[in-house]
């Protein structure tokens, strides 16, 4: 088994979506698939997930080729999930048109024996009770990090409550935030939700950032602002995918929390600014492709201007 | 003459403002005054504007005895002018529901010999023609920023083009920068209104900060986060009035931009972060209320602050 191998959890779909900047047809999406692409540049990655009979193995052997661990990917008898979405000129919130759950609608993550050993889990953004039911399975973790939504969060809050007894880190954008704290000021929400659980909490901002919560204080990082927005979706989930790799390819967990928290809050401020530099790639294109494109270099050059624009 | 001193033009009115905080009736408002009041924190100020005969004597002295020259401040036959204003849940965006301009429909100001020597020059929000008007008058400046709006943006943007030109410093908020460049895109929008003429441009983003584009690059300041917002307006006059009281109290002008870009780059980025600061007091209260008791200190721990959330 290679060592801190992060486990993932989450929603491969088709997404049809319309921007400003164009159209997509029935493209790739699904947050564990753009979760998995961008932590795949830190560190190995497992995903447990379910498709339907429609999803293309030509994608999957891709995932393979990026040592992105697919054979969690269950493929089920039915349709993949599938999103319809548009955005208009505020690019930060999505409209979903419809929601065609498909396979997803009866998915139940079942680990195997390497997955309940993987020392970091990403719990993306699926009903809490699965939730729970991954991290019952894997007893061996050393970090878990989780998404959510305001679907779960309206409708099954006692469960996402008890996930969050369970988890080190949560990742949300800011509406989710005002919605689970029941404040309307990121200072209270943030404070309001790190007393449910997670030590560290980050808040996205889409255009303009994430914001990052923990013992040691508050960081602020701007989105990198990139002249070319073409589509938003993924840019949470990719962004929580470098933001995570970044953590699991340093072997940097909550034992680090206790140990070295200088050190951990550093590492989570150059994970968040790993984060919001792999998302602004992610909105430069429809679906997954600008990131399934993006070379090392590229990331890196992106990453030193953005230090470059919080110097001061 | 006192070296340095910031002439500053623009309104001096009274605010009727209902905010989801509260309301607040007839209270002192007006661009000049956050302006003033918070460069005054800095160096002094000399005040260019108009009030009716209903303005009271006790804020000019109170002004005066933070030593910020009121002698050119104008008293006209009739009423100061009067805005009435509204924010709902999105504290970004004010809603005028009404506006009296009273004596400030007549404005022409005229400069006393000893603002015409003023080295530091702020325009604030009014009529470009008027911003055209000081500047013929001041032949000694070393440093204009200026404000500007939708309205004039909107309804007299050949006389904004011709300001722009005799500027150094454009100060305005990211709607009128799309509003301004015709553009959608902050990078695009900043690189196109920076060829109008000036060569520092910042952008200012409500409860997201602001971002400075520069020779340099470009600088991305958030907001400091206070758990207390009760009225937004004078957020961006009190952000400027710190900017440039930044510095004017240093003597950075634009002939430091061109025999020492590396000091001038790293200053406006402090001044930026002043100006963050600054509004992030103002917003605590309704009108003048905040920045009037704020102690330097005060001011100095959240700078520290904000340092520190920025800090990778």
């Amino acid at each position: 088994m290679q060592q801190h191998s992060i486990l993932t959890v989450g929603s491969m779909a088709f997404d049809s979506i319309q921007t400003p900047a164009g159209r997509a047809e029935q493209v790739l999406g699904g947050s564990v698939n753009y979760f998995s692409v961008a932590a795949s540049f830190f560190s190995p990655v497992q995903i447990v997930a379910v498709v339907g009979e429609d999803f293309p193995q030509t994608h999957l052997s891709w995932l393979e080729s990026r040592k992105i661990d697919t054979r969690g990917v269950q493929k089920a008898p039915g349709k993949t999930f599938h999103w319809v979405g548009q955005y208009d000129q505020n690019l930060n919130e999505a409209k979903t048109l419809s929601t065609f759950l498909n396979v997803f609608e009866h998915f139940n993550p079942t680990l195997s024996d390497q997955q309940k050993k993987a020392d970091y889990v990403f719990l993306g953004n699926i009903d809490p009770v699965l939730q729970q039911r991954v991290l019952e399975q894997n007893t061996s973790h050393k970090l878990v990090a989780c998404d959510s939504m305001n679907f779960w969060i309206s409708g099954k809050l006692e469960e996402l409550k008890k996930t969050l007894k369970m988890i080190d880190i949560l990742s949300i954008n800011e509406g989710e935030a005002y919605l689970l704290s029941g404040q309307k000021n990121i200072v209270k929400a943030a404070q309001s939700i790190r007393e449910m659980g997670p030590s560290v909490l980050i808040i996205k901002r889409g255009e303009f950032g994430a914001a990052l919560f923990t013992d040691h204080g508050t960081f602020l990082a701007p989105a990198y602002p990139t002249a070319t927005v073409v589509d938003p979706t993924g840019a949470g989930d990719s962004f929580a995918g470098a933001f995570f790799g970044h953590l699991a390819a340093r072997g940097l967990n909550r034992a680090t929390a206790k140990s070295d928290p200088k050190t951990w809050d550093h590492e989570l401020r150059q994970a968040l600014l790993a984060g919001c530099v792999m998302a602004s790639f992610t909105v430069e294109d429809f679906s997954l492709h600008r990131i399934m494109r993006l070379e090392r270099a590229e990331f890196d050059v992106r990453l030193k201007s953005l230090r470059e624009m919080i110097k001061a």
